[in-house]
């Protein structure tokens, strides 16, 4: 087969993010891969959720949306199915597992993800995006005289791959998705090392040694996110892989 | 006394509409002033709701909401609440006063006004834009043969201007606003006819002189929107406004 | 044209305002304007809201509901869309505008206005009676030692105008607010001032010259409600109006 | 002990009914017992919901709700809690009890009780005032040509008994009610047989024979209900008792 | 007639009680009576709901819900409907009408009764399990030091009974029960008291002589339960009922 | 580390899956891992949900829910949050991946796994469950005459693993669960092929090795699986597996 923009199989889409797309929040990026936008807004409170309040760590969380003009049909607005929060909880624990959450002391940070434009892959972008609005928020947490370093202990980095026409094909656009008969999403970290694996098959179950090719493929292709991610934050990833 | 922003008490904030900011919309268009922010987005659909089936005229309704990333408090997602539903209301209705409804035939168009960043005039930014995004709307339709001509009877825009300390203002920023004694919204048709006001104290009851002085500005404060709708919409408004 | 009751275009339906119709609330009054009856009750608590207890001020808010009797179709219950958010608002709004909220201490008074019988005009016939409940209340609050005064910087009532075909009518009854081409309501203080203004076109665009119509004959209007308002509470009204 | 307002201990309150009391309902009643009053509102539809449109029979079914307004305390509106839905179950359920369900066609008729003023014994008075709006509505259901005789097959009062204090009391108000050790609510048909029987004890069980007890003054105390229904529905009555 | 599983008309089903049948529970117990089984789970909290902390005594409370494989129909969960909310408060008040609440301290028990499998008269038997669930939780709030005895005035079970083609029939299956023309529901006190009393016509009003006949064979009835009951707390029954 | 119950690190809890546990849904089974306890009902629907009826194909769905006696403190019923929707969407998708969609027809099946007691491992005892009970109902579809054969692609049984103080550990119990450095989930057809792979840290990123290890003890234990499975559905197993 050919992809519909000729990428190769192992290929990503371009993906660019811009910082400081909206003004208010304390972190704030907008992240494209192709035609997917999304829009992460962090925000800081210095307030914790009375289940969390136990006086030893603070917490990051996530939630995630379509905008209604995301894609060709208008999305309903205020239906958080099952998807979305299957989808921001996985956001939200990808993020926790790269923070150091004691050292984060008793603040929440909670992380926008609200899907601007949809062509497949929305999950991994949000993910590579609230990274960045993380890190940016934390930044401003430390000007702000409320931490002393950034409290994370690796940076992060998500990519979809999945099978489509018998072919192990790298961040699947949306057209790619709806035909793929294995869908998966890695998350890792900085160092290579995984932070969350999920595969499922859409239509028979599929072989270990496809799904190390997944990996094999995924893992490579999140070298191009992290670029974009250094780009993006400067001094602040040095400081963190360093 | 001086305004923040040095503007004089009768000057507008610099408007900017960007056509196209969504994809996958039928209409879409991203408007700002000064630091507030509104992405519209229109969709078409083809089949009305029952109670509006009555085979005579089709429909256009809003809905307006705030992105968490809005304000440098986190807005929570869902919470539609009266302030809201106000609003959308008053959107939907400035969008009909326009439209030849019986022309739309048997469609329906949605515009949704999401805030991408609030400084105040969120709801009449919203209007202007979504005029806008309501104009591509039905050109797409036109398009793909569901419609002959433009079904509108005039353009729209909208305004907000103020009392604030004394002094009549155009188009508050949040900060004039929330000091406000006298908060106002008005929708101009493009001939300078009412589409609605909508005026109220906010501390004492104002005069008659007053209101008639908060009319005065806001008609002519619309002659700037108009030319920011001008410019994004070319021939389409030539055609509306012939 | 001829008005269905053979009213002067400029003419008021008759008025009458019952106060003490619920025995239990701190204030009660049944307005009816023609057709058009609506149960008004103030309740008294001595507790705010969080979000308000700042220590300056009490608060004053309003609920709008229709009976399911209200109707030839039965009305369903609990349903609080739009509309109703927004005519509550207003009727907070226009109520807290004529009072001294930082003179009534920290307490809420909350003024629930449900339709017994719609006929048009219902949303200014719950604020002209509102008023009403809102005063009887503050006078028991004084005999409960609770406030010294009552306190009010002028008193309020509200009636609606429109124009059908083409004629500037005063207090649209149910069948001619269906067919009314502008639709307007005005919130006016004892004093004549404005407190709340809302003009929408139904159908096109109106000129500012219908609008000052629309005012004029609102605001001359008002003198049967004021009447009606001084007969129900008795010395209390010379009390606000000295 | 001596009841507050003097009534012997088998003595019901006052009742009056007074018909019409909403105009455009196709029956209306306000029922006062003591000070407990309920507007009843019941409404035709020609439609069944789905799961009752066997072809075979129609469909009687009740609402019950506070008036905000009804108690010295605030209601909250539609806190329709497990209270209400027992209540309005039970009304329901007592109409259609002495309706010919066959004979009412494909109709539904819905009644609403929602109370003005509490004072206790708002779901007997519920039913008591429910049963004449209902009539009402069949009576114009007649007249419509909808139907040929009144679909019933006999009248309904419901009453109120306790134990307070180890005395036998009819009709408790709500000081007596909040007190009371055993609570009980007789629904009877106009023959005397019994429609309902909802006996509870609220401290310790109790005997039979006070069981009986309270049957006994609930099925006398039906008089003075049977008579204020025969009063307010004039020839109506007598064509259902007959 | 005859019974479709050949019992005498005064018989009830054959009742069984398993105690434990959760482990987590402070009291868990599955009760069958015929095919209905409902699985009784009783929890202990050492913390009152604001509305009940007046510091003078405990609470018990019950829930009740259909499990969505009780029966052939799948039943949807979380559809909490009038039925249920009835349902459910007969239980907790029968609950409580046999404990002595102040002696219970300031602790809440919730009891809750979920149908594993529906065979008619799912609220008797979750009485008659709730209570023996109820006892086992008291025991181990006695073994965790938070009570000296077991606060409870009496035992406590509940049958059904029905009129169905004109026959007095005792504990009504559901096909019985969907054919009854009277529904009657007994709550007892193990002295023979009542505790609640609920009978309802299904069809025409019945009389005083049919109600006097339900109520014997009901009591009867109890002693099966009462002996099932037993058998399953053992020595606890007998420290109750000495 | 040694394990409480003193299981090797590569042993599963002892596996019993009960059959027609229920008796009125299409497929029925009661499975317990340890002290972890699901009940799995399945129904038939011979209707599909509108979004489905495209004609070609029927559709497997499940449902997730917690007891609320299933732990030690109460679960409240009805909060159907992110993680049980995540998990029910997580079965529905394991049993579609080996069930011929298309061979089923125009029918729905759904199978419900409410958990009657929880100590760890409740997705995967749902899965392994809710496939047997799948199994029964297409079998009764059969007996039914709706389908010929079953319509099943392969087995399916699901297992955690994780790694507790860095010990690779295969079903881990509630408390070592809570204790987890990494966290997985495998879902595997009979042949071993892979369903489904859910695997995250709860602490740092792992590394490959790690999910090679979770991978390979996980497969394995998925034998003790089968042969519950084969032992409950006898003569049915074969048939799928033949």
């Amino acid at each position: 087969m050919q992809r519909l923009d000729a990428r190769r199989f192992d290929e990503g889409r371009p993906v660019e993010i811009i910082t400081g797309f909206q003004k208010y929040p304390h972190g704030s990026a907008l992240i494209s891969t192709g035609n997917t936008k999304v829009i992460c807004a962090a925000h800081v409170e210095s307030r914790l959720p009375s289940w969390l309040s136990d006086g030893n760590h603070g917490w990051v969380t996530a939630e995630y949306a379509f905008l209604p003009g995301a894609g060709t049909e208008r999305s309903r607005r205020g239906k958080t199915g099952g998807r979305a929060h299957e989808i921001q909880r996985l956001i939200g624990r990808s993020l926790r597992a790269v923070t150091d959450l004691e050292a984060l002391g008793q603040n929440m940070i909670t992380v926008d993800c609200d899907v601007l434009q949809a062509d497949g892959g929305t999950r991994t972008a949000s993910i590579t995006g609230a990274f960045v609005a993380l890190v940016l928020a934390m930044d401003r947490m430390r000007q702000m005289g409320l931490l002393d370093r950034l409290p994370l202990v690796d940076t992060l980095s998500a990519i979809s791959a999945g099978v489509v026409e018998n072919d192990i094909l790298l961040d699947l656009c949306y057209d790619e998705d709806s035909r793929a008969e294995v869908d998966a999403n890695f998350v890792f970290s900085g160092q290579g090392n995984v932070v969350e694996v999920q595969a499922a098959s859409e239509g028979v179950p599929f072989s270990r040694d496809t799904f190390n090719k997944l990996y094999d493929v995924s893992l490579s292709g999140c070298d191009a996110l992290k670029a974009a991610q250094k780009h993006a934050l400067g001094s602040l990833w040095d400081e963190i892989v360093k």
